[in-house]
């Protein structure tokens, strides 16, 4: 095989707004390399096919990555030569990996939430990033461990199209709550309902206040967007309402909000939990596992997936997540051959 | 005996910043009373002995006082009257009562927190509106349900020589955590210290980041505070540290504060929780009595309290509370049979 581009994204700048494409990281499609040839030192060469952008993205530019390097993201490639014994080619590799088309690898040790991919289940190995990865985990153990929830119990799911928060939704209904969720758009209004969500409103035309003074009080409340919308949540909790705080994308790229309504938080005896899923999985990650590759080839897990080709869109799709113009889980699917 | 004075406090109106006496509550002793003739109409006569005043009282100017009627507190009586089965003369009747000097009494449920007290420990009766009450319920329910302490966490505690912080800080020394305090002056600083606290700092003249910088991370909080010092709080929080929201005294008579750390929540994986005494105490209750008295009995408890003499100095020890003027537990001694 002769030389190929080895395209990636470098880290440039932390962002004070917004994360801009060529400002704060660089698409660089100058690297050539052999696959066939290219020296592993006892490695293994990975060739990237999936990467997932999320919220998180521009958290590690704050204080992840390295400048001049490839930035990292969630995604899985294809061990395609190896002289590490640890792994097999055709392995799938699964972690936070380097977003270039292809990675020498010393170690699995490298890699960061490094597991093998084997999709015994023959779902689409996209969602391996997606419900069946870190945002599935995320929605499925923050919520069991958590949520209490009772039947009956009304749920608000913020961010509700996203995989997180559609997961949530179906969580949440086959507890037998009251769902009620948001989203940025009538179309992703509408993806709500699909998943299952009772009401379903767009936040940007729609008073969350006169939702939830309607349809709450909020037994439970997923959150994924912090600052106004948590504080105007706090107002309409019920007594002992559980606040699963999941991220807060609205304070990333914004000044930092007032908050009217923390006394609340003793007022109605709130429980407030942050979610950090990688402190949950030891205790869910087996049954996760048990549960949603089945249920997904079941059809019994709905999800929704905005699919981009090539690595050269990771820069916008950053951007696009931060601003919510992705229409479900972002998916860079930068090759084919699985 | 000649008919006696029945001073009282009304209620006037909910205060828009500090509550100001003759303002938004008034002193009134133009009502007399024969404690020896008024009709009881099958109730019961209390002659009112202790009040406490507290940062909730403010609260229930909010929402919860009727205008034209005396405000209500905790504190307790002597029945000196009675028709009612249900209680005898001499009894010592414990809940939330009118702030005046006798009350004609209808029935128990008229009284929220109805409890006899019988103090078989021979502790200060006024205890029974500190450390054995509602404070020390709420010091005590909070900490056991909510701190999950392991010897060795650092223990932050904001208003350190009240009858909670105080208590707190010895509850968290009992369990062999490292404890922080804060008051607002030296002298309540050296109050903490002798309470147990491993460091205490004036929190008007130290910077709280300062201290918790260098003493922390902070595993546990008791925030009776709220505002920009829970906000500061959150900075030095450690890795899954426990929040105990108890009250929020900086945020009652002030503008709701700017939040810049909230999404520690997230990255900390904190879980924070609203404290309400009610809902905790049927499962503590129990236990709380088996062991608060006993220890005050015998010396392992140690509280402070700041005594005042007459109901006319009701007001301006809700105002003084508001303040942080009060040195200790407040205590309003209204008679002195007991």
């Amino acid at each position: 095989m002769a030389p190929v581009k080895n395209s990636r994204v470098l880290f440039v700048q932390p962002p004070t707004g917004y994360p801009q494409p060529g400002v704060n990281t660089t698409f660089d499609d100058s690297q050539m390399i052999d696959p066939d040839t290219v020296s592993l030192n006892g490695g293994f060469l990975l060739k990237t096919l999936v990467l997932s952008i999320e919220p998180y993205n521009r958290g590690l530019m704050m204080f992840g990555y390295q400048k001049g390097l490839p930035i990292t993201s969630f995604g899985f490639g294809r061990v395609i030569r190896t002289e590490n014994p640890d792994v097999k080619a055709g392995d799938h590799i699964y972690g936070m990996i380097p977003v270039q088309e292809y990675s020498v690898v010393a170690d699995k040790s490298e890699i960061s939430w490094f597991m093998f991919l084997e999709n015994k289940e023959k779902i689409p190995w996209s969602l391996y990033v997606g419900v069946a990865g870190v945002p599935g985990q995320t929605a499925y153990c923050g919520w069991k461990e958590f949520a209490s929830p009772k039947k009956g119990d009304v749920v608000f799911v913020t961010t509700g199209s996203g995989p997180v928060g559609a997961t949530v939704i179906q969580l949440a209904k086959q507890d037998g709550c009251k769902v009620i969720a948001s989203a940025g758009s009538d179309e992703k209004v509408a993806h709500c309902i699909k998943f299952g969500a009772d009401v379903a409103f767009n936040y940007k035309t729609t008073s969350l206040s006169e939702v939830l003074a309607k349809e709450g009080p909020v037994d439970i409340y997923w959150d994924n967007v912090g600052g106004e919308t948590l504080d105007n949540t706090l107002l309409h909790a019920g007594k002992g309402a559980r606040f699963i705080e999941c991220g807060m994308i609205s304070v990333y790229n914004n000044a930092p909000p007032v908050m009217k309504n923390m006394l609340q938080l003793v007022t109605c005896h709130i429980k407030m939990y942050g979610v950090n899923v990688s402190v949950l999985l030891p205790k869910y990650e087996q049954q996760f596992y048990e549960d949603v590759p089945k249920w997904l080839a079941e059809g019994k897990l709905k999800y929704l997936e905005d699919t981009r080709s090539g690595i050269e869109h990771v820069e916008q799709a950053i951007l696009d997540v931060q601003l919510g113009k992705n229409i479900g889980k972002v998916v860079i699917s930068v090759a084919d051959d699985c």
